[in-house]
């Protein structure tokens, strides 16, 4: 297909650039052209009339669990560790993989309402949620989620062979659920895989203060600590949380180039606590964002995890100034999208995929236009997201979904799998 | 204009009653029957099927200042004290009537979308607050903000009498700004209006330490303790924010049956605090939530305010199972009408004002249906909100407004204010 979107105000998101009005094209899964408006000899499949909203790169999800939307509002206002044990865990031991391919489903439904173009994601069968997502056409990294109970190394450099050949919209990176659940061999196999690839590594990190607590009982040393002494980020990666860092397990991040992903939304509702943000990102630590899972946030929305990214770092360091829009926004596209190890989707510019969204200013949330980026950071909401496109194709447009499958049947499925193994 | 609502799942929010499968009717302003569907002889003029989705009680904006929309995004990430007075205060300053007159209801707008029916709104002159709602045809509480600089207590007693006889769907109650911005004399003035009518009065109290403190070191006592002595609370009232409460703090409230409204999102974007909600809620206080103007917050959205109440009352007390999602759909709808003197639009009952929303199911942030209540306010959104009803008329639905004037206008008006202000 080729698109023409006009009339636009452009957030390239490209470093030192501001909201520009113009043009942008699309062919095929590219964007050919950024700029004023110009006669063109391409023959439009469609022309859209952006009415003046905002152009802009699509938002990275860089950590959820998309299959857990069955536990959405299943077992909230619970004690961490009662909802753990009781309810996740003996649920998702139900689970089948098709199951997992329609749960993820209704997850990609919801990203694209809220503007997401991809999502890093960490889950039992990453195959099935990888088809899940290349079916709606939606773009995917999935994470190893390795532990004592499930996965395995053998698994991982399979999956890293095959799902990285796979389909356009899917890769894989190495990971594990996180130190807590895996054995120090398994680790030391992970770092022996990340460096016969050269690859980076994911894993939940320093997300509770007994986690830590415990990792120092066991090998007196922080996570992260430990993870790099194994030689595990020893080809880059990071961590999903990062809510109890140290000093130390912060110079190691900046050190390393490592990533770390911040997840307001479930530390907040689980209470875990604030992630040290503005520290990070003063000690030059690239902060991505992600909702965490649908069992634990429980909504999927880019909007409101970038209200709690701010709003938390500004309650943390006692200071309204702190981490600002401009920088929040950064975290929720740019720095996503290279932690997911997508270089080619992060900026709106020629060469780049299509993966983009378009939010309405025409709303009295937007109103009045004093400052476009704080209006989408400060009030911004699902409502105003008017179309998302990944790969060059339009998956959702005013409130319609293009994905294959009628959303009546998503939803169907996911209550029909609930009731059977609630 | 007769309605009949059918098909729907209402949450009435009665004590006591889940989710009811069945009908609402409305004539004129009123709710006149809530059942299981029954043969009428009403001409209806418009039969509208929610399809299985939410038909509630609409929720209740009980702290804003709805002028202050066209300060938004145009100065935050401030330190708190700049933000005052370096740009709202000298921006304020140049306000006309008239201009608070249109950039109301653009609020007003904005609150539909939520789904929001009324507010307890505070600003410089509520009689053009007042006048965009009642055109709107909106529910708007005013409260008094007099202070050293502005208002009077002779504009309170006017506005009273006035205020309170005006129109249906507006009412006036007395009020302060602040302690720490009212004389005693005028704090002395207040207490004998609320003797002479036996009514309540509200102010911002222990919204930030430094208040507090001020206060302790003018007083020896606290704001709570201090208005409580000049006998400003004898007749019911209560406090917007309620960040810093004292144990004796709240033992005032709950004696004199006070409101604490507690405004989470201003709270965390001026860095103020979390608000001990829980604490103040198992001592039998009623809190209900505002979203405080737009300058601070900035969007007028009262489902980012519900998940923040009770994300930030579990991270405050590091317990997942802190304030539940009943209790928090309670304070957003039942408490706040409560606290704004309105009891009869609380809950969808026969013989109370139908101010209703419907919230749509049909969306992938709202399934799986494992818990209806919990969906919406941890996964809720603007996005689902179809329709919103006050006093018996449909002023949003669909996106569409019926306010009596073209959103765009609104818009354009907006920015002609901030343009001639700057």
């Amino acid at each position: 297909m080729n698109i023409r979107f006009y009339n636009a105000r452009i957030l390239s998101m490209e470093e030192g650039t501001g909201i520009e009005e113009g043009e942008v094209w699309v062919k095929g899964p590219y964007i050919v052209y950024r700029g004023p408006g110009r006669p063109s000899d391409t023959v439009w499949d469609r022309e859209i009339d952006v009415k003046g909203n905002v152009l802009m790169p699509g938002f990275k999800n860089a950590h959820t669990h998309s299959a857990m939307t069955f536990l959405r509002s299943y077992a909230d206002d619970m004690p961490l560790l009662d909802w753990l044990n009781k309810q996740v865990f003996p649920m998702e031991a139900k689970l089948t993989s098709e199951d997992m391919y329609h749960l993820s489903k209704l997850a990609v439904m919801e990203y694209l309402t809220s503007g997401i173009t991809a999502n890093f994601d960490m889950y039992m069968d990453p195959v099935s949620v990888a088809e899940a997502s290349a079916d709606c056409g939606f773009r995917t990294v999935l994470c190893g989620a390795m532990n004592n109970f499930s996965q395995s190394l053998e698994k991982e450099e399979q999956w890293y062979k095959e799902l990285n050949d796979h389909h356009e919209l899917v890769s894989f990176c190495f990971g594990a659920h996180a130190e807590y659940t895996t054995s120090r061999e398994l680790l030391e196999g992970l770092s022996e895989l990340a460096h016969k690839y050269k690859a980076p590594v994911y894993l939940h990190n320093s997300e509770t203060k007994e986690e830590v607590e415990q990792c120092i009982g066991r090998y007196n040393r922080t996570p992260t600590a430990l993870l790099a002494e194994l030689g595990i980020y020893d080809h880059g990666g990071g961590g999903y949380h990062c809510v109890y860092m140290t000093g130390e397990d912060m110079d190691i991040f900046r050190e390393k180039g490592l990533y770390a992903v911040t997840n307001p939304g479930s530390n907040t509702k689980l209470a875990s606590g604030i992630a040290p943000v503005k520290q990070m990102i003063e000690r030059g630590i690239p902060v991505a964002i992600g909702t965490d899972g649908p069992a634990s946030n429980n909504c999927l929305d880019m909007f409101r995890e970038m209200f709690l990214v701010t709003g938390l770092a500004k309650l943390k360091e006692s200071d309204a100034a702190a981490v600002d829009a401009d920088e929040v926004l950064k975290m929720a596209v740019v720095n996503g999208a290279h932690a997911m190890g997508l270089h080619d989707c992060d900026v709106l510019s020629e060469g780049k995929y299509a993966d983009l969204t378009v939010l309405d200013l025409h709303q009295p949330n937007m109103q009045p236009l004093n400052n476009i980026t704080k209006n989408i950071v400060y009030s911004g909401s699902k409502q105003n997201v008017v179309l998302t496109m990944v790969n060059g194709r339009i998956l959702y447009e005013n409130g319609v979904f293009h994905i294959g499958e009628e959303p009546e049947d998503v939803y169907a499925r996911a209550n029909e799998i609930i009731e059977r193994i609630r």
